[in-house]
């Protein structure tokens, strides 16, 4: 009777509502423009600067993208859900999580980012080591962003684990 | 018949057993030395460079520092508990949380830095909250010290909460 998207969405908002799903966000202030800020996703080249090592192609809304991790020999695929230009960017990624990156002109030289990551489960047994690790991540991330972004520095792969 | 600290001691080995006291550990590599990476905690000149805007005195066993953060009109004491020259330094702070910072000297220009913070208790209602509250704190004082370290740069209070 109903597609499995409709029922995987109900099983979803089911979840979400009687609070097993949980979302980490992080946000920071970068003194760059919104431009800026989202041309260090999208465009490939500048990925290897502040988060994974290499990105497959340009982001655009329907595309899967391979992000690479060289130091981790690791890579994955995203899906990019959505696209709004100099304003936000949302994917899927894992085990289904929804990340949406949201930016914030303050003024042409200055921009709030936040990150989201919507998915976790309540009931998996590592759960509050999922959440801490992914805002580890998250964290780690922004502040490389806003050290390329500002300084022009290459912070990266410097956590360990 | 025990003494207060005695009793208080035993209350937190039975808290700790039973899973109720939590820590969080962050680790970071920094391309720079043991000592260089040790003083940039305990000399006073260095400190607003990366994490709090001003330390009262520089940190030696035992002293009591006040620190503060100018750009949210805040500041607390901290209890150097030991210091171990470019090696260790424990402090107590806020409910009576105890920070480890470890440095474990790669080789003469590179340091692991590790950073741990125990005292969570499982039954406060904000638990999972303070953990990353406090796993965002770190992971970022962790990346601007390496900013700063590395290239000289400011990355710091540029967390939107």
């Amino acid at each position: 009777m109903y597609s499995k998207q409709v029922l995987s969405f109900f099983l979803y908002i089911t979840l979400k509502v009687s609070g097993y799903l949980m979302k980490n966000l992080t946000k920071m202030k970068i003194v760059k423009s919104a431009n800026e800020v989202f041309e260090a996703f999208v465009d490939p080249s500048k990925i290897g600067n502040f988060w994974f090592s290499s990105s497959s192609e340009r982001w655009e809304q329907g595309k899967i993208i391979t992000l690479r991790y060289d130091e981790y020999d690791a890579q994955g695929d995203i899906k990019v859900l959505e696209v709004e230009i100099n304003k936000k960017i949302v994917f899927k990624w894992g085990d289904d999580h929804i990340v949406t990156i949201t930016l914030e002109a303050l003024d042409t030289s200055s921009t709030i980012i936040e990150i989201t990551e919507d998915g976790f489960n309540k009931n998996d047994d590592d759960f509050i080591n999922q959440l801490l690790d992914n805002k580890e991540g998250w964290v780690y991330m922004l502040t490389c962003l806003k050290g390329y972004l500002e300084y022009g520095d290459n912070l990266r792969a410097a956590l360990v684990k």
